[in-house]
């Protein structure tokens, strides 16, 4: 089945290609679809739903949309859904990914509890009324110093106490069999797997 | 695995139990839970969502909630999420289904396009941040009389061109097949599937 994914990240797209295989993921540039959402929802899930109720009016093929996050519980649940944006306000522009782990780790200075867990979201939706949403989570701890040079956002400092390595460390492979965006897409994969013809 | 569904009618349990065998479905009652809940969500998501998520707090099982309603585009898509409510305003009291048929026959009288579809939303809540969500649909037409003695609530009024019946003429196996109950519960099922150790 094809799908088009709710995102203007061509990278984002062929990672979640990866998990849905054989299924093919588009992007709306794929079908000159100028796609643009904005995330105002108060959860993840009305986030993913959002996205993909928005690109699912201009397209008639089915559509996937998904929004994670990281939360801390020492921190009251944050970053939680301005994980993306974390730290911007303060610093007044948009941070990049090790800006922002970088402040992370400050705020959790002198903090014991620094467990933490992902959580994705990921809506298929294939016509107004039949929609499909999970949610994954995946459990770790915050480091004190980034490693590893995989994945992408926070995964350099989320570290995996049972792998005794960071999400970053892991590979492309080892991380979409584990991961809260890779547990999601596998619960989709088997919705879609179900509809092909 | 074993769920358990927040109703306190224990015939839905039942019936939902037959889609999803192997599994067990359960009633707060089974556990001695005092479950209760008014539907105020906007949408049958929103309403499936808030059932299982007042359940979830009551017990350390995966719960499984569900909303259901009957959708007619000519009738601006009425009843909707009032479809257990359509009619009682009018009456000043909870109608009765074969009431409920009737105040709808005769809503319809003198309208021609008398298509309409049945959507269900339900919704496996596992934790607190893992969560499925599915939505399914069942396209037919309200016919001008009550027909059939399976199934319960708009059941007799609608009639499945494909078929030439009600949804109140088909056996229970039939109508799980078919119906937006059983096809939601089917794609629910996989999930649980998936999860079994």
């Amino acid at each position: 089945m094809e799908v088009v994914l709710a995102t203007g990240n061509a990278h984002k797209a062929k990672e979640l290609e990866k998990i849905l295989a054989p299924h093919r993921v588009l992007t709306p540039a794929d079908l000159g679809l100028d796609f643009d959402c904005e995330e105002t929802g108060a959860t993840y899930l009305d986030n993913a739903l959002l996205k993909a109720r928005t690109l699912a009016e201009l397209t008639d093929k089915p559509v996937i949309a998904d929004d994670s996050g990281l939360s801390l519980p020492a921190l009251g649940g944050a970053p939680g859904i301005y994980s993306a944006r974390y730290g911007s306000e303060e610093a007044g522009r948009m941070l990049e990914a090790p800006e922002r782990n970088d402040f992370l780790l400050k705020n959790l200075q002198g903090i014991e509890d620094r467990s933490a867990f992902f959580v994705c979201s990921m809506v298929l939706i294939l016509s107004e009324y039949r929609v499909y949403a999970v949610q994954e989570t995946l459990d770790g701890e915050i480091t004190s110093d980034q490693s590893g040079t995989g994945g992408f956002g926070y995964d350099p400092v989320f570290y995996l106490p049972e792998r005794e390595m960071t999400v970053a460390d892991l590979s492309e492979e080892e991380k979409n069999l584990i991961s809260h965006r890779g547990k999601a897409g596998a619960k989709i994969k088997l919705i879609l797997d179900s509809l092909a013809p």
